[in-house]
């Protein structure tokens, strides 16, 4: 026990000062060897090892063959922390949670869509269409739906080109997770789901940012007012 | 290296399973002792307690002495890593990384006051009240400053109620760590700052949501503005 708190406080201390010297750029794009990491830090090499691997856990690092750990570009820093995104999720929604979830895509989706519209790369809104081209040959319930379905809403945060905005994907892609279980068993809904899709995507493509809020607005509040109409004999109760 | 690579994976499923355990309720609000859940898992006390660690640092159990570990609302649960939050606004801001600061900050704060004013509890806005004349009765470089500063716009997205906004907290400090010092050395900055401040403060406490959203967007633009300036003349550089 003792050990193991010390081992973990010097692999704190470890990952700071890699940290440090990535942002004071000292080591330029690749890091030296494992090797050289544990002499100029005096530490063993499991205690290197590990502080590396919880930088590469954060898409801080990545291992390329042969040419050794890159330091990625800081924008691709993983800010939100996946796992605890994931259990959240993972617990049965009550009324309060779904509200919070929508009111928070309610936030991100419609700007992220009018900043994709604005100022998105021709090659991110290729990507929004070829997700968008995978999401309607699949029906819900089938196999890939969800991934697809993730895909397209992850691609339009990522197309916001904000480094912010793009970090919420994991919070979305949860949201989602949650909201589509809710909805793949009702009548109809699939037809509205895919016409409300392609509206989105068709105003970016058209760069068209005031459309495109509107258009993920709308793509929102339709599932939101599915979602409520199930929840609304329910009455309200706290995570 | 072996031992520890296992240790890690073996404490990844334990946390896993701890989880499991708590969305499915199965604990009830305070967990059986460590020993207990050794035994339940089947796994020595220090892979037990390492887990029950990092459950710890993401605020998801606390400990209470002669209560035991009790298991926190699911809302408090730490969705951001706020190491990585922190190192990433440790580096030298560019251009390109203040935009997207900004921008954060306009999609976020804005919509937390509006909701702050029509929902903050009695008790989250007179918290408001509080930290601005803490914020009001220091001067910028004095000891404190920043602090009371981020300690005002925390309490804003905590009073709006939605988790997620409270979630991104840590990013909107890390917004002001990185602003404030570019602002402080500027003249009669000071006084504009209490002002604009006070302004969403008042409106939040009429319960006016409308007037809260446009005194906070008011405020983040007159921020923009001076760091705007200070960063003109510079290309932009990638990070």
């Amino acid at each position: 026990m003792e050990q193991a708190n010390k081992d973990r406080s010097l692999v704190s201390k470890v990952m700071d000062g890699l940290v440090t010297g990535i942002v004071e750029e000292k080591y330029g794009a690749i890091l030296p060897p494992q090797d050289v990491l544990s002499k100029e830090f005096d530490v063993s090499r499991t205690v290197m090892r590990e502080a590396l691997s919880m930088l590469l856990a954060r898409d801080m690092l990545d291992v390329r063959p042969k040419i050794g750990t890159r330091i990625r570009p800081m924008s691709d820093w993983r800010m939100i922390d996946e796992d605890v995104v994931n259990w959240r999720f993972r617990a049965k929604p009550d009324p309060l949670f779904l509200r919070d979830v929508i009111e928070f895509r309610i936030l991100i989706e419609p700007r992220a869509s009018a900043q994709a519209a604005a100022r998105g790369g021709a090659a991110d809104i290729a990507a929004i269409r070829e997700a968008f081209d995978a999401f309607r040959a699949i029906r819900p319930g089938e196999p890939g739906y969800q991934e697809a379905d993730e895909l397209f809403h992850t691609r339009i945060v990522v197309a916001s080109g904000n480094q912010f905005f793009k970090q919420m994907a994991a919070i979305v892609r949860g949201a989602l997770s949650t909201v589509n279980p809710i909805l793949t068993d009702k009548d109809g809904l699939w037809e509205g789901a895919v016409s409300s899709h392609q509206r989105v995507l068709e105003a970016i493509e058209r760069r068209d940012p005031k459309e495109a809020e509107i258009a993920s607005l709308a793509l929102i509040d339709y599932t939101a007012g599915e979602v409520g109409d199930r929840f609304s004999d329910e009455p309200p109760t706290r995570a």
